[in-house]
This record gives structure tokens, sequence and C-alpha cells, in this order.
């Protein structure tokens, strides 16, 4: 979106809201909301996750990359050392074979933004927000999200220490504007991008980023499998707004030709340093998969359905060795530690099928990740759990209960779960019940699903639609839990509709876009923005007129109508009201 | 749909499913099932409620209507009676005062089937599913249910006997397939279609029924408000294998010219009569709405959102008396009697949004439809009750247990509910996050809600996919309340899944049609529909490709690696895995 767009609809009309900022203690600490401008005269704020882009003040341009926000902050606190760093090679964009020569292949894609060296903790030393938090410090990232959310700093820190929220914040993404993802907070919501062997190009998935953060992504997974994955990454971190997750694994099977016995620790190692280098926020690890959990999938209907999960039990029993990322954990620790890569414990025995959900092999996998999830947190490694998947409604709450109780509260952080499989085409749907109902139940974040899952690659309308029905799930979600604040985002919608404010309905509404434009399908005049009915009824049919017409015709006579009354007396009542030559139901005798 | 589609889809393909009968104790007693051919010589039965539109062996011909399926049924208990029947009246259209002239103003609109002369209980006596149930009588209607929902016609029986369950079939609706509403059986889902100020035509709406009845729905209401709602009626019942629903509140309010306040019982009664010498299977009544709780909604944030209750609402105020329609509720019981029209009691008090859920009001005229529901039961009158509405997540379960407590079991029947307001545009996921929840927890039928509520009429597109969200809720809650048979469904797909069986796949999905296109859009071609991959990994990264192989593989060895050879052995498993020359991870390798 341009700032042109930003100011004006694609009707050209002026938008009710504009992007505004909460400025903190220092100048530079100013957190954007998305402030709605109602006609009477009040304003909502809204908590905003599209970054830069919607603000017409300032200038972006993808080929230089976000201005660094945080970048003043990680060198202030002298705790990091820039370096070397390790050099980009050919096959960290999958190109090892196939082009002998060498070199990138795609020269001209290479990100032509700032070159900047990576930095990482002075000696390797943890520069972790949970280390900060743990040691009684409150960030400036902190201070960021306590205005975000309407907590206290304090709030934060201490959610962060107790492990049961994460702020995922790599040194070397410091475009990021921060976010916390924990059960005190807002529940947020995650967007899978990333381009396969069917491509799509660099500039889609960063077009496919922007877009997703525009309609409410809190963070973004960059899933490529195909070539470019360093190249993509790149530009998808140099202009991300919001945290950005990978699954390392899936590079490092492209640098061994996709044959995942030939895959060691050492390549799965110096794949994760050149991620934490360009400035990864959070890694998917599957180390919880170990060797004697695969017979348990052996009986199941759907086996194993996540992809790192198959790629390790593959290396298992190839190896019959317990897994390298399970054997190698604590060096990981110290890996991630050193950038502040927050952990996401890949459940990769979760279930891909109503029958297979809640088995033992989950389960076994869930005490794993508890384990490893202490051992994470020895290292002052920011740690969320990963979960299902396919679930039906009444398993739910089994799992969220399980995962918190074995993971000391650590975020959850679940994929739906699926509550059918019978509904290919709209697993949005099945999804997104079963995610409103985790989220309720303690789940931090929702990674959505799309209409396109199990069936193809989801486009731009497939992006938007997964994003706003996991919008929805985790609204519904905060508003279950009572979240402070939450409701007055309802309550400030239903107004205007019961005052027939219609373009103060379609402003505040989590896409004004299709609500104004369903609006306009039947009833497109623009004094119908002001009517004081709608297209389902009509003029004359319309009980949110009628309702407010007994309201005013009544006022405060409606108080003395009781009982007693109902009872006695309405003869009289009925002719004080017909000599009063009031008429109850004005609309309908128009 | 015509037979010719029956057969093919769209593409001109061969569909992979058959319309089927189930045969039961007598030749005319047959229950259709739509049967899905698996390419692995298997088929698997489903629920249909498409009626003979998609039997390729019945000629359908909307200008004659369906083959009255019940008509010897119904003769056969030889307790109704043939009669002359309330002659059609201009103002039946809504056309008393523009038509100075009278008469049908459309007469080339009459529907022109066969003319048949209204039926009713010989003397006025009940002849309802409910008073044949309490006798001990199984009718055929019941034995077609009990075919229909794998259980036994004596459950079906008992629970219509004890108030649980309804069977909605108006002794003038012949063409309807008998169906049951109930927490007991499956979960049903209805559609509302109707035109309006902004009219529609009469074609259009025969075309939304079947259409909505070809992707699932298992009632209509047809909630017409503008002219020529009785002819409307007529083309929609003769047409339609499904119960049919009205709120007669609004006919009636036509024929006084929309004057809420010049509405009597007399007028009431008569339109009662008219829509059930028509046929019309169950009538929402709001007869719940007393005077004495109309102050109760004054400090509401969206007053009284329910159209039927805003219009009692607005009668009591003006006449300040008790409603007509609660004052004469055992005469109206005699009426519904005699024709077998089942009681929808509307809660013309629901909540319009999340701030006003399970509030005094809402609760205040429960209590009244737990004392109504008494006393239709005295009649005889099978009865359902209708909830809301807006309700947060935290809150539905209380609606549904008061329910179920104050009018003993009766069936729910819900209007989503909605668990939050900020998503006009989407409203039909918003509410069916509420809908699969409430259905588990014991709602028996669910209303749709389709995207353009709040906004405008649904269209054709609309209509879809209201019913099949709808239908994704009311499966979601069949899984959760582990109805029988009901986990088949997703097992047949999930088995088809992992085993690469597209075509199977896409003609279990709930929308074969769009699973099959969403699939093509990335892999087109046909030799895709048998491959062992799909678009979303490519052929060399699919996590259930892995998981076969290595199922494959290792086949029983699999079962014997256990703990206890994960910690020993390994080195000499794996020499023996590298001896037998298998390839652990084929599809990686190719």
């Amino acid at each position: 979106m341009t700032s042109q767009e930003a100011r004006t609809s694609t009707a050209g009309r002026p938008l009710g809201w504009h992007k505004d900022y909460v400025t903190g203690s220092r100048p530079d600490l100013r957190v954007p909301v998305r402030r709605v401008h109602l006609t009477n005269g009040r304003d909502v704020r809204l908590y905003d996750t599209s970054g830069p882009y919607t603000d017409p003040a300032v200038e972006t341009d993808v080929r230089r990359g976000l201005h660094p926000l945080r970048e003043n902050w990680i060198i202030g606190r002298g705790d990091t050392e820039e370096y070397a760093g390790r050099p980009p090679r050919p096959e960290d964009d999958g190109i090892r074979h196939t082009s002998p020569r060498g070199g990138l292949r795609n020269l001209d894609a290479v990100f032509p933004g700032r070159s900047r060296q990576p930095r990482r903790g002075r000696g390797g030393a943890p520069v972790t927000q949970l280390a900060y938090a743990r040691r009684g410090e409150i960030t400036e990232e902190m201070e960021y999200v306590a205005l975000r959310e309407n907590v206290s700093p304090e709030t934060v820190r201490e959610e962060i220490a107790a492990g049961r929220a994460v702020l995922p914040a790599n040194v070397n993404h410091p475009e990021t504007e921060p976010m916390i993802i924990g059960k005190r907070f807002l529940v947020k919501v995650n967007a899978n991008i990333g381009n396969s062997a069917v491509t799509s190009s660099i500039e889609e998935e960063v077009e496919k980023m922007t877009w997703a953060t525009r309609w409410g992504a809190d963070t973004v997974m960059d899933l490529s499998t195909g070539r470019n994955i360093h190249t993509t990454r790149e530009w998808v971190l140099r202009n991300s707004p919001v945290p950005i997750g990978t699954v390392p694994l899936y590079q490092a099977l492209e640098k061994v030709d996709g044959k995942a016995e030939e895959l060691t620790w050492e390549i799965y190692k110096d794949t994760v340093v050149e991620q934490a280098e360009q400035g990864v926020d959070y890694m998917t690890v599957h180390a919880g998969v170990l060797l004697r959990y695969v017979p348990l999938t052996a009986r199941r209907k759907t086996g194993i359905v996540s992809r790192g999960g198959s790629i390790m039990a593959a290396w298992c029993l190839a190896h019959h060795k317990e897994s390298f990322l399970y054997e190698n954990f604590e060096e990981l620790c110290e890996i991630l530690a050193a950038y502040d890569v927050t952990y996401s414990l890949g459940d990769g025995l979760r279930p891909g099928s109503i029958a297979d959900a809640n088995d033992e092999a989950q389960f076994a996998e869930l005490k794993t990740l508890g384990e490893l999830n202490r051992i994470a947190k020895r290292h002052d490694v920011q740690t969320m759990i990963e979960g299902p998947g396919h679930v039906p409604m009444h398993k739910i709450k089994e799992n969220v209960e399980l995962q918190q109780e074995i993971c000391e509260e650590a975020p959850f952080y679940t994929l739906g779960p699926l509550t059918t499989d019978v509904a290919p085409g709209y697993d949005h749907i099945t999804s997104g019940i079963g995610a409103a109902m985790i989220a309720w139940w303690g789940t931090a974040m929702l990674c959505y699903v799309t209409p396109k899952e199990h069936l193809g690659l989801p486009d731009r309308d497939d992006v938007k639609t997964g994003v706003i029905t996991y919008k929805i799930a985790a609204h519904a979600a905060d508003l279950a839990k009572g979240h402070p604040g939450a409701q007055e985002w309802d309550d400030a919608l239903s107004d205007a509709r019961f005052e027939f404010r219609w373009e103060d309905q379609f402003n505040l509404a989590l896409d004004p876009d299709t609500a104004r434009s369903f609006h306009d399908e039947t009833l497109p005049a623009e004094p119908a923005k002001t009517a004081h009915f709608c297209s389902m009824c009509g003029p004359k049919f319309c009980s949110m007129k009628i309702s407010q017409d007994i309201r005013r015709a009544h006022g405060d006579g409606l108080a003395a109508v009781d009982e007693l009354e109902a009872e006695a007396g309405m003869a009289q009542k009925s002719k004080e009201f017909a000599a009063s030559g009031h008429r109850v139901y004005l609309p309908l005798a128009d």
C-alpha cells in the first residue's frame, strides 16, 4: 500500500481513520495505532500491525528496506558486537548442483539496500529479552509492547521473565515493531508465506508479507522451500515490520538436494547461523521427534503430517540414531541466545486427522517438548510451543491444559486446530472454529489456515481471507477471556450499527472494504450511507429503527412500565398515549 | 439442478457419487442418500437433503411441483379431512390498497400445479407427530427419519413423545421428506430465503430454496416481507423437499400496511390459517415478548433486534395491553395442532450485540417461553425454542443449559450466535464459531448466517457460503457429541487424503466443486489427480508421502523400534538397513 492509498480508499473516498502513534519515554519509541474517527466526534484506537506502509508521512521503498527503528536501542545496550559474519554461498539459495560456476544465480535479485554487518552478543553471551527480564531490566521493546497492549511495563517484564510470554526480536532484525506473545496479552495471529517448487517470485513474497500485515498478521513465517530461499528471506526481513519466523530444516534440506539422510548437525547449524545473522526472529525446531516415537505413528490414519516431523523421522530411521536436533539441543540454545532468536518448538507428530487427535505419539512428543523448554530456559532462550493440527472440539481443551502443565505455561502456538476433515476448500472455517476455542482456553498465538489448505498454494485473496478469519478467532477469544478493552471495539461498532452510522460501522470493521462493498451491492447511493434502514428490510420494517422509536417516543415512561402496571391501568395509559398525539410506530406509518 | 447436471459435474466429468435410496417397511418409504463411490471399491453413504432434483430418474418441473410422497400416509391414517379452505384474497399478497380492483395482481404467477383442497384433523383434533408418539404409534414419518439417522424407530418415537425432538410435517405439505430436529440426532441447519422491498422474483426464491437444500439445508424459512408473499410461498412449498418455516407476523403486518398498532388477533389468526392450509411446517411465534419486558431493553446497546420482537413491543406499548399472541396462545395451539404445524417459539428479545448477551430481557423472555412450551405440549403441538443471536464464547454454554432446563429439553434452534460484532462481511464466520460450540452443547438446529448479514440481501453465492459454513459447524458438533457414525465421514476423507486418492477426496468433500477447482488452480493436469503429491510442497517434499514411505520401507520393523532399541544397538540396526539396500527417503532422493 502506498502513502496515497493510505489516505483514500480504492473508491477515492477519504478514510475515516488515520495512522497515529503513542509516544513513550523517548522520542524514538513511537507505538503505531489505527485511530478511527467516528462521525459522532469520538474516536477509537485499534491495534495496528501494518507498519510504516500505512503512514502517509513515511516514504517506503522495498529496495531500501524499512527504517531500523530498534537499532539505537540494541546498540545502546552495549552488549552486542558487529562481526564479519558468514559469507553467503550459492547453496544458500539451493543451487549447489545446478549452478556449477558458483555465485548467486539471480544476482540482480540480491537485496540492494544498505549492507550491514551481523551483530551478536559479545563473546556469545545471551542478549535475549528473557535474560533482561530475569535481571529485572525493562527494555525499550518491553515498554513498547506495554503501550501497545495497554498494560504496565512491569507486567510485560514479569510475563517474559516467567517464560509465560515471548517478545521475538532478533538483534539483526531492527526493523521489527516489538510485539508480545503470551496468554495474558491479546491473542496473536501468524500468517505463512513462502515460495515453493511451483515457484512464486521474490516480489510476490514481499507483497504477501505486507498484505498479510495490512490485514492484521502479527508475525509472518517464511516457509519457502524452492530456489532463492536466502535472497527471498533477506528481502522479506528488510521490509517486515513484524517478527519473521522460519523452519531452518527446510533450507538445510535444500542444501543436501532434498536427501533427508544426508542432513547433518553441521549443515543444520550452519543454516541456523545464516538465518540468525539475517535477522530471523523465531525458528521452528522439531527437536521433539525422537526415534522411539516414530513407531507410535505407524497405526495412525494419516501418519506424520508435519514436514519437519517427517524429515526428522526419516533421518532417525535411516541412521537408526537419535535426532541430531535433540542430541545437540544445548549447543543450539547457545547460538539462539546470542542473537535473541526465539524457539518455536515444533510439534512434528501433530495429528493430521480427527482420528489421530490427542494420541500417544502427540502427547509423547509434548512431554519431550516440556523437557526441551526447560533446557532452553536455562540458556535464557525465549520459547514457545507449537500445537495441533486436527482436533475435534471436545478434545481441544485437553490439548491446551496438558501443554500449559507440561511446558510450564510457555506460550502455546497452534495451527488451527481443524475441527473436522470433511471440508477441503473451507479449512479456514473448520480451523477458525477450533482456533477461537483453543485461544479462549489459553493459546497465545494462532497460525492461520487459508481456504487452499490441503489443496494448493494460497494467493493474495486466500492470504487475506485466512488473516481475517483468524483475527475474528483471536478477537472472539480476547472477548471470552475478558481482555481489558477488547469489548470496547464491539461496543463502538454496535453503537454505530444501532444509530445507523454506516460509515462508522464500515471504518470500525475488521475489513472496511468488504463491509462497504457488500452494502453498496444493494444500496449503492450515497444517501443510503446515512439512511435509517438497510437493504435487508427496507425503510418500513427495521427492528433497530422501531426499537429506537420506541425509546424516543416513551423516554422515561418506559422505566415506569413495570409488572404492576402491566396488570392494571392499561386502558388509562392507552388513552393518555392517544391523547398525547404520539405515534409509537412512526416508521411503519410513514 | 437438472437431471443431466446430476450425472455430470460442470466440467462434464462423471461424478463419483449417485443418488440412492434405502427402502423401509413399505415400497413408498424410500429414504434418499448420497452414495459416494471410492476408487478403492468401497462406498460411503452420506445424508442427503437435496430432494428429487438430484435424482436423474425423476423429472422435476417447478410448475407442477414435487410428488406428494407423504399423501398416502396422511390419508391412510384416516384422521384428517379435506375441506373448502380459506379462499386466497388480494391482501394475502400485500396489495390491499394499491390494487383497488381486487384479485391477485400477478395472475400469471399463481401456482399452476395441481389444485388441492386443504386438509386438517377431523373435527379439529390434533394430528401431530407428538400426539401419535404419545399414543405409542410409530408413523411412516418416524420410520423414515429412523432410517435417515441410523437409529431405531422406537428411539425416534421416544424423543418426539418426550418433547426432546420435533418432526415438522404439516399435513398440507405432503411433498416434504421427513427429518427430525433434536439433540440426540444429527445437528440440522436452516437457511433463510425471502424477497423484500428491494424485491427478488418468485423464481429466484424457488431457486434459492433448491440451491440451499442442494448444499445441505435441512429446512428453509421463507421470510418474505414484500409483495406476493402468498404466491411465492405456494411455489416454494409445492417444490420443497424440506420443511418450510415462516414468521406469520411478517405477512400479517403487510395486511395492515405495515402499521403495527393496527394488528389484531383476528388478522393474525387468519394469516396463520392461510399459511397452515398452504402447508407451512413450522412457524415462528413471538409470544414471549410481554409488555413488562419491553422496559428491560431500554438501556440495551442495540435494543430489540428481532423484527417480530420489535413489532410486538410496539403493539404492546401502543395499546398498553398484553401481547395478543400471549393472550390467545391456547387458541393458537388448537389451530396448529389440527395441521401439525410445529411451533418455533421466537426469541423476540434476543441480544443484538456482545454487550447485550445473556441480559435480564433475554432470560425473562426465555422463562415465558418455558411456560408457553408447557402449554403447547398440553395441546400436543410440537415445539422448539429459538435462541440468540450475539453471544461471546464464554456465555454460550449458559444459554443452552438454561434453555434446556427451563424448556424441559425442547429442541433449541439458534441463530449463530455471533461471537463478536467487529466483522461485518464475515458474520458467517463470527457466527459459525458460536454455532459449532452451541450445537456441541445441545442445540438441535442452527439457523445459518450469510456473509451479507447486517449489510444486504444474500445472493446465490452467499446462500451457498452460509449453508456450507453451517454444515461445517453442525458436523463439527456431531463429532464432538460422538454421534454414532459421524466420524466415519472424516475417516473416509482422511484415508483418501493420506493415500493420495484425490478424486475420492473431492467427492467426499462437503463442497466437491470448490475442492476440485482449488486443486486445479495450481495443478490442472489430469495426471495430477492421481499424483502422490500436491501443489503445496511439490513432488520432493510431501510429508504424507514420506510418512507412507517410512511405513512401507519399515513395515513390521517399526513396531520393534522401542525405547530400549533407541538406547542400544543403533549402529547395528543402521548397518542392517544399509545392507538391505532400502532407501528410506525415496521421495526426496528421486
